[in-house]
């Protein structure tokens, strides 16, 4: 079955090549095609499976925001001799203010940031728990000595189901080898923060930088500047879609998948929801394969798996 | 006089080439050659004066002592949607350690730090007041927005005769264009902190190596490498050697020199001290000049009046 000669539902492509700077076009598409796009399902294969031999189906994925922040003090590196003792040094201004984003229990500092994030249900977090991801896999994955975090909150639900505030860069002075005695001109931070459902990308953002510029003290010039914005996405994980999608792994795949959440952040999924009102099934095919880091890659047998699972999930869809 | 054909007094000369690389070979020559190099006095000539009308002689350096903190957690570059919230970001990390250094109230955080920290005299407070430096001329230049630091001290002492810790570099992660949405794998700070006199250069290293490995979390591994230490020098300022310099500067120069104290280093005026026994006249020819910075430089008609200045003080040496 399934390869009678002919799709047994509708289908419509959607091609954005653009997803890793922020997908920048395909909003304002979107926007001014909704007939053109409309739908009953949106199926995305981005992401990645627990492991290779344990597919999974994300039913959420958190929204993104990023931001700089960039610390200026005296017009020119200066001599830390002559003038340490009188001049805030500008990367230790970033650095205080980098602090200040967390609580020392590595909860998110931002005032209000936690207002708008609603618990898991009882049912969701025991439906988290049968992912079978553990902190040896986490360990392999990551080679961190310990894990880190908010200690009321399993693994899983950490790095899927609570926001998070991240330093993916930090600058200020010299740092080539040997030693240059100044105080750095200018410093700076690159900053991204993970969103859950319910919070509000703009809201967030609003939140950040007043919080910012709060800590800034007047020995310093700090600037902040948000540059892009998603909300969270989430869809029902016991909807007909979803059933499709695990029919469609038993026969293609061979494996029974679970219900899993993605820590990541897929913008244009949460555009689809919001201007198309159209529900999603991930079905990733993708390990972790170095994501964001040097010698990214992609599994050709999972590429050919892959294949066979998403005609089953097109048959089990006109079914149910 | 002073041109009488013959020099007043005896010249040894000293040159050292490495002093921005912190003078590796000098101090054991100088350990190894003390009955060739034993003199009653050392003059040197580096430094700044404080205004170009203004000479200045200095009595008092600062020590210094430069170390690196390194911070290493995930073995690769993390995507920080897939692993935020469970990985301790070592960007996070180096900015917790950083911002300890220092009290909220810009005083440095290292315990024992200001042990050994001596109080300067009534006497002496009021020379330094003496020096024409104020915060018009700090503004000018440093051009940074407000003064910081120690608010029980004035501008003056604060860069001159109390011990500092600056950051001189921070790194960690993303830095260019755009946004990389990542959890690094390294991070890590250069620091220098300044001594004054009282202070043991060995000591303070051990004790900022104590207190850095004191802050390392067990979520992250934190190395700590003091490279180098030079302890702080003073001469006694009411001694007949800065007569003859006071007396040099109104011949040749044609200004009335304040006393005043270096901020910066030399750590070779320590070793002269420590290893000869020799009390030390430093007669600064420049000016802030771009020290350390970009296009560096020393004014011309200086080096002319301070030949004239150097020849008067032998003279007036070999008066007093």
């Amino acid at each position: 079955h399934g390869r009678s000669g002919r799709l047994p539902v509708n289908v419509k492509l959607c091609f954005d090549g653009e997803e890793e700077i922020g997908s920048p076009n395909i909003e304002p598409f979107v926007k001014s095609n909704q007939t053109l796009l409309a739908a009953d399902l949106v199926l995305i294969s981005d992401g990645a499976m627990i492991r290779t031999d344990q597919p999974s189906i994300d039913y959420g994925l958190r929204g993104v925001i990023s931001a700089e922040i960039h610390v200026t003090g005296p017009h020119r590196d200066l001599h830390s001799g002559s003038y340490g003792g009188s001049v805030h040094n500008p990367a230790q201004a970033i650095a205080e203010i980098v602090t200040a984003l967390h609580h020392p229990d590595g909860s998110v500092a931002i005032p209000g940031f936690y207002d708008d994030v609603t618990s898991l249900s009882p049912a969701e977090r025991e439906l988290l728990q049968q992912v079978p991801y553990d902190e040896t896999q986490w360990g392999e994955e990551t080679g961190a000595p310990q894990p880190w975090g908010e200690s009321d909150f399993t693994f899983y639900e950490r790095m899927t189901s609570r926001p998070t505030c991240e330093v993916n860069g930090l600058w200020g002075g010299f740092s080539g080898e040997g030693f240059k005695t100044i105080i750095p001109a200018k410093a700076g931070a690159k900053i991204s923060m993970r969103l859950v459902e319910s919070q509000d990308a703009n809201k967030i953002s609003e939140q950040f930088v007043a919080f910012v510029e709060s800590l800034a003290p007047d020995t310093v010039n700090v600037s902040v500047d948000v540059q892009a914005g998603a909300d969270a996405a989430v869809t029902p994980h016991d909807s007909p879609y979803i059933q499709a999608a695990m029919q469609a792994y038993e026969a293609g795949w061979g494996a029974t998948a679970v219900l899993s959440r993605g820590g990541g952040s897929l913008p244009i999924v949460a555009t689809f929801q919001s201007e198309l009102g159209t529900p999603f099934v991930l079905m990733p095919f993708g390990l972790d394969d170095n994501r964001h880091s040097p010698n990214e890659h992609y599994r050709l047998d999972h590429f050919d798996k892959g294949l066979d699972t998403a005609v089953y999930f097109y048959h089990f869809l006109s079914q149910n």
